[in-house]
């Protein structure tokens, strides 16, 4: 570990999991809730590891702990939204970030469907209603790469976004 | 497609590629310079598609068009450096994201190395310094799966963010 003499530089080699935390904190990122509904059961879990991969076909990725409650409704029903919050759904990210039971959580909003059934949220920047068309698995986490099969947008709301752990929004 | 009466909301099936793009523009992502060096050649792009895949051991992604004129130099070197901008260098942004000759927009910055001799940038937010331990392609893209083995921190920095094909920061 080297710290620089202004002090708020630190430089460090093969970190482990709290330095690489502390480092991602430093990465701001767009706050989304992933759901899904099916024969698996209706889920829907806070993330930030969310990215665009290409745009023909429309596809984008999700990563997802093969450890958490709700991998398997994931991995059952091949299908996803991902809807991305706004400023004031700070409360959303909460919510199905935490332990709290599926059906409280899905009662805090108001969803629609638009192509796969996953449930869309109302009110969010933009909800990406996805197929699931591939896995890979990297470490204790799976890769669900989706095809987008449905587009919900708004272009007035501010988006919420985490930072150094701790919410904040972007706007227009 | 189904517009609001509020006329913010736009729904829509089977998005194309222009429709995904313009809703993608709604999810604000940090912003990266991915560098690169070794037999293969130094080289760097602007890159927004990065994202945490699991902390254990500590990994990130990175998504790379194989079509693009840096694919070669990543491929064959097997290692890269994520670096996260800071507010300061939207210029390096502009820079390694255009068809600037590479010594031209490694000229613009300041680089030191931490593990693997892969540029490390000076300024930014956070770098880190990674081996490419797998990749996946899918689509025109090629997903690079990356370890991380060192670190570079400045906690103090700004972090440049794009939202809505504009540069705008968070802090702290």
């Amino acid at each position: 570990m080297v710290v620089d003499s202004n002090l708020s530089m630190l430089a460090q080699t093969r970190p482990e999991r709290d330095e690489f935390r502390t480092a991602m904190a430093r990465i701001a990122t767009a706050v989304h809730v992933i759901t899904t509904a099916g024969p698996g059961g209706r889920a829907g879990f806070t993330a930030s590891a969310v990215c665009s991969v290409t745009d023909t076909p429309p596809t984008l990725l999700v990563c997802l702990n093969r450890s958490a409650s709700v991998y398997d409704a994931f991995e059952e029903n091949k299908m996803l939204c991902v809807n991305s919050l706004s400023r004031s759904q700070e409360p959303l990210a909460n919510l199905f970030g935490g332990g709290t039971p599926m059906p409280e959580r899905f009662a805090a909003a108001s969803w629609s469907r638009l192509a796969t059934g996953a449930p869309v949220l109302e009110g969010g920047v933009a909800a990406f209603d996805c197929r699931v068309t591939s896995t890979f698995d990297i470490g204790t986490h799976t890769v669900l790469f989706c095809q987008v099969e449905g587009i919900l947008r708004d272009d007035q709301a501010e988006a919420l976004i985490y930072f150094e752990r701790r919410y904040c929004a972007v706007g227009n």
